[in-house]
């Protein structure tokens, strides 16, 4: 199974982020499951959120069938704001090889952080919560989609992990003070303690954005260890997982969830 | 609080290993805190166990309670086999600074690992788990207690974490397939998801023992960071520890633990 993720800078409008995603596809290897990042048609400002929020079914999601269908992918489309009735979510739509939209994932855990000297957000203040576990199945078997603030929760990879994944999928846009910190000690140790792959799609870091990202998508495997991991800038970051390797690391390792008996 | 990880080599019997453990402590500016290794009286071995086992009240406790008296401080006693009728337990054994004994943790996940040109080991030939999570509490807050490959089960420390525990001590002794991969990123990540303060205290390695361990006893802090991490030789590792910034880091980035509007 071939993975992409896609890491690229947010630029003005919906349409021009799409058309820059179009770009960057161009250049991959085909890929089995493509990944953009998370906020990836906007600014990732509280500002923003009203003003470019589409309700399921909109423009970004027409774009976005379209784009799994011409690589005969799945896609985890990063996230998007979604509107519905007054509330907006955090949303990450995940489509088929057919372009067929087959699930959603809204950020359950939102993104509210003080740190003096660091990152001020508060997510809270304009965003609704999710309160779904969101995985899917495919041909390499069940994967799983949360959205950056959620890889903080064990619990939630716990109640994935049951559900059988062996993959879990994470558009994700941490910052300069939480990104060298948390980051990759993130990604290793929810994959070490499920026994799973990780891979978190982040935007490329803009300096002059008022969020500024972390950039840094990356893989991670069962044993915990780093496969990949992109710099700062815009890249793709494309490789072979074998998924198999999974159950190899927990017959070496048994944790005893129930899943392994599956 | 001044905590304090006794990390030695396992020496013959446990009376010398006691003798160690004291004159180890003659060094030490006087701590809040004293924690051992795991198994720290008798070799890691299974065919040691049963031969080393001793019922709860026996002529080690005697010892440790002492021990925990003369220095007026908690003492976390590492682990010791613990017979109990037919079965053995991995126990560590919790004294107050009078001696008195005030809770002991049986080890719940037992260590089995097979990993082909690496480690093997399967603790559940020989030992029985145990069945309860253990916290206790002191002047300075709830205190936690886990064995080893407990460190594994994220759902351990959630559930510590909802007891309010603000630090887990965690006689363990990696090995040298898994404490270079996993040590550290265990100890980081289980600090930055509870936000709390953890301390592993591991046996020196020792290259003639049938299980060598990796040593690098370890304290990490609620953001995450390592805070002190020795090498592989025997030493102590005396570090003063502000609990309340635990508070601070929960109040940066809020998790929405129950145990933080306590």
């Amino acid at each position: 199974m071939r993975v992409l993720a896609v890491q690229k800078k947010t630029l003005g409008t919906p349409a021009e982020n799409l058309e820059r995603v179009r770009r960057m596809l161009e250049d991959a290897a085909a890929p089995d499951v493509i990944v953009l990042p998370e906020i990836f048609t906007c600014p990732y400002d509280n500002s923003c959120f009203p003003v470019f929020a589409q309700e399921e079914g909109g423009e970004v999601c027409r774009e976005l069938s379209k784009i799994a269908g011409e690589h005969h992918a799945w896609l985890v489309g990063g996230s998007v704001p979604e509107r519905e009735g007054d509330r907006i979510y955090n949303t990450s739509y995940v489509y088929d090889r057919e372009g067929c939209l087959i699930t959603k994932h809204r950020k359950i855990h939102l993104f509210d952080i003080d740190v003096p000297g660091g990152q001020y957000f508060k997510e809270s203040d304009v965003l609704s919560p999710g309160e779904q576990v969101t995985v899917f199945d495919t041909e390499f078997g069940k994967m799983g989609v949360c959205i950056c603030f959620d890889i903080r929760f064990p619990e939630l990879f716990l109640e994935m992990r049951k559900m059988g994944v062996t993959m879990v999928f994470v558009p994700a846009a941490f910052n300069m003070t939480t990104g060298p910190a948390h980051w990759e000690v993130l990604f290793r140790s929810r994959a070490m303690d499920q026994q799973i792959y990780m891979l978190g799609c982040s935007p490329a870091r803009d300096e002059t954005a008022s969020y500024v990202a972390y950039g840094h998508s990356i893989l991670t495997d069962p044993w915990g260890r780093v496969v990949r991991e992109l710099d700062e800038k815009e890249g793709l970051l494309s490789m072979e997982v074998d998924l198999s390797y999974a159950k190899t690391v927990r017959q070496q390792i048994p944790l005893g969830s129930p899943a392994d008996r599956m």
